[in-house]
């Protein structure tokens, strides 16, 4: 019985998450609609092709595990969305909203490197090991999103949004 | 005035994580009572130990910038201590919570590396010295809690939730 609880946990998990990319598919579009800067526009439009390769992996998952494939309301996520969104509608400069921005994707990449890394290491130990794989896969792109934001940040964005306070 | 925009944005987002830390202020002790692991209770008794430190570092950060400390609502904190709370009541084996609580701290922990290494870049950017050391040094903090819970359900949770299982 108790065997069947951690599984069971996963199985949780990965219904967290699917609903929760779910939802990612749906903001991208907005936040790069938002977004000025070309090089964070491509980057939103990167990811959301990545995404939908994720939820098709999640699908993958179901099926191995012989489940239907069902999301389960992740209210973390939709906070994170909510957030964005409020972002979007502060009037803020529209260097000053890509930095905005990319904190947003920021936090939903930790959101989703939290939650690969937990059913990584929940697949591992079940000993799924197809499951294992694809989740891994999944893991080390969402960590290249992060990173890659992050210099996005650090290279461009923020002295924009800084270098546009200094010119006015 | 655009100036000011950048700074107003680091000065939302330090409210942001600012209301985040009280609402796992609160959360902590109640995820320290549902785990059954000791290694796991230390681990929380000495992160809610951790967290006040960093709020008061962030209160320290209002006062170097002059303002008052005040929080803004963090809708994303609110869903993962949702979640967290989900956990406890769904009447998991307590090997199998322990994973589910260690799940949902690193979770949290992920949002607020996101959240510190964006007010990091910001405040680096905006040339405030002194507030980008006291945010690196939680930041640190944040990381190595991260590790550690990392290492606590490898090493330990994850194996004894399965362990429960096969023992069943």
């Amino acid at each position: 019985m108790a065997a069947k609880k951690m599984q069971d946990l996963m199985v949780e998990e990965l219904r967290d998450i699917y609903h929760a990319e779910k939802q990612l598919i749906r903001a991208l579009p907005k936040m790069q609609k938002a977004a000025s800067a070309e090089s964070l526009k491509q980057a939103f439009e990167q990811h959301l092709e990545e995404t939908r390769h994720q939820v098709e992996r999640l699908e993958q998952i179901f099926e191995e595990l012989d489940m239907r494939t069902r999301g389960r309301r992740c209210e973390a996520m939709e906070g994170l969305v909510e957030e964005a969104q409020e972002m979007m509608e502060e009037g803020l400069a529209p260097e000053v909203l890509d930095a905005a921005l990319v904190a947003a994707a920021q936090k939903v990449e930790h959101y989703e490197i939290a939650s690969y890394g937990t059913l990584r290491a929940y697949a591992e130990a079940l000993g799924h090991e197809k499951i294992t794989q694809l989740l891994d896969q999944t893991l080390e792109e969402e960590k290249a999103t992060d990173q890659r934001l992050n210099q996005l940040a650090l290279s461009e964005i923020n002295k924009r949004a800084i270098g546009e306070s200094e010119a006015a």
